[in-house]
């Protein structure tokens, strides 16, 4: 399924650690522009590791030196002359609506895959680039990285990407950001919350990606998956309302197949199955 | 209607650029207290302001020094005595209650305003005043900025104040302020995240305030009051429930008069016609 | 009533300030592992607190150099023996999932406890430990600090721990921490905003304490209770469904014994009688 070929993205196993899938932007001619034809190769990647817990960590970057440089404004061109068209149709559909909400569904998937995902933020992370970013597990920024808002400055909203900002820096510094159209770079974005490293250069890019994936390695991936699911609710639910849910989770998983032998790995003082490469 | 004569507030149109309003709290000889006067001269700005788009941006500030430094004794006396009344004429009110609440509904306003607040917090920004701070959209703490929740060292609660610190800076540092009754300075109010910027002086500061309203400028009002929106109600519901009403705000903009002239804006490498003083 | 004896746990009333209550996990022997009967004896303890006003401010830590290293090995070996039991018995309980539930109901009340908690951080700050620092009021940790959610990487999900984490530090760092299970100190804790404050010494821990119940002891006991209630609150509502809660919390509080005092002590500039050794 995931040999399937694509035309904007890349898919790529890792050749030493074959549970690390390597997710690549692939349109570096426009900045890796989140065009229609990207966002559905995504979602449907995305539906197929839903389940796939043979890939246990997503390396998500762009092609070409840029991460994304937000929305495809050829397919806005295509949206305004759909619109022209449905007008004299009549048929009642609206082509910008659709176009938008189907990058917002994306945007919650990525937020809600199992795996943990990781994004490398160099260039242009702009608009629904850095909409993306914001659903990250482990955010890396570069030297390189510029992100911004621009969107109002263009006379339109950043419609589904301002929410994801908000939960991920919360709604101080998102309205700051996104009512003044702000421009800043990859240490800023530590100090926002929006990355968790800065890596001034590629050795230490490379250093602290070897460092997450042995720490995703050690951790169990069904385990992990569980404690994603656990978090995600915990952002939108009172605590009083997760204990049930997190007892049967807790329960199910120690009696698990993970967490059986990783308890008794635990005892023998042994690495756990899934921490052997 | 911004023209009507306030006893408690003063209102002026920055004389370079009309579309910015400096507000400023006027009781300097009481630190600017919050008196219910002032409450409902801020709830009859707020109520024109709110469909007025040739105001863009309000600069909120305090007369003498001072920001506001918290409620007004003599409103307190003045419910006191009208508790003693009521309570021969059993009628039933509560004039505490209120006071309050209509300080509270206040808050509630100047956050949900459309046009970018930007506040210049200076001396004392106590009580109330930390309240209001807290709903800015850009705050500039000075060098004589001194915050404080005194509240429960007086016996009562931050009542109508507590839960916008929340919505500020997050759970973990309200509760300690709020229960230590501490106080702070600007830079600190900074790391805090209850500030966005700190001015050692008034060029800095003069500085900042340009540099804000320059960035302002180059965002068309309609998409910001948009953005605003989505942003604070990102802040309640989960990411789920916003798409399908941000892909409506996103569509209604893109062919709207804004986005229309925006993106001819951006093609023909011209500013947009909000961007031109 | 909490002068009875208990074997996980120590209490002591402090031989100054009578109303401040040394809390102190006392199982040194496994790092104050959380054990079944440790979590039934602070529960009870925080029953009988919630209506005790004479006591102000708790001071939570661990016996021997360590605060808590999470959830107790034998415990869980009990619960497995009982699961093979209960199989046979086929009387349908889950030992895990209750074991796991009133872990989680016990943070939930730690975290509503109307006092000021202070937790004192030191050595292993594990799993379960992790999750009672994130509901303190006051955190301070020290030199020797060494935070961590181990638990995916023995292949089970810190299944109510990570909502607490979510509620102190949001979500983007919880995911990063909880799905690598990363490993920090006492400093980084406190850039991640878990920990107040970090006392790099015993003379800079017992300032940063003697400082904090300073505070505490200027402030009212029932103010500070209903404030917490208020901000606690505000963490999972919106802001504009309080107003009237808060409304109705200030006026009770303004004409309650508190706030008369300590109004008439603001007025004739005398220190409020809670404010009285």
């Amino acid at each position: 399924m995931l040999d399937q070929t694509y035309t904007c993205i890349k898919l790529e196993r890792d050749a030493q650690s074959p549970w690390v899938l390597h997710l690549t932007l692939d349109r570096p001619q426009s900045r890796n522009a989140m065009s229609l034809a990207m966002v559905n190769e995504l979602s449907h990647v995305l539906a197929e590791l839903e389940s796939d817990f043979s890939v246990r960590a997503i390396i998500l970057r762009g092609e070409g030196g840029h991460f994304c440089a937000g929305g495809d404004i050829k397919d806005m061109a295509n949206a305004r002359a759909q619109v022209a068209q449905s007008a004299k149709q009549e048929n009642g559909s609206d082509p910008y609506f659709e176009l938008n909400k189907q990058f917002g569904e994306l945007i919650l998937k990525m937020n809600q895959i199992p795996q943990v995902v990781v994004c490398v933020l160099e260039g242009a992370i702009l608009g629904g680039g850095f909409g993306l970013a914001c659903v990250s597990d482990v955010a890396i920024a570069t030297s390189t990285a510029k992100f911004g808002l621009p969107e109002t400055s263009l006379g339109i909203p950043p419609a589904q990407i301002a929410p994801f900002v908000v939960k991920r820096i919360g709604l101080t510094q998102t309205r700051r950001l996104a009512l003044l159209g702000e421009r800043f770079d990859g240490e800023e974005s530590v100090r926002l919350g929006i990355s968790h490293f800065y890596a001034k250069d590629d050795a230490e890019l490379d250093q602290l990606l070897g460092r997450t994936l042995d720490q995703v390695k050690n951790c169990a991936p069904k385990a992990n998956a569980v404690t994603k699911k656990l978090i995600l609710k915990a952002a939108e639910f009172e605590a009083s309302e997760l204990i049930e849910e997190a007892a049967q989770a807790f329960s199910a998983a120690v009696q698990g197949q993970e967490g059986v032998a990783g308890t008794m790995a635990f005892v023998q003082k042994k690495p756990a199955p899934w921490a052997i490469s």
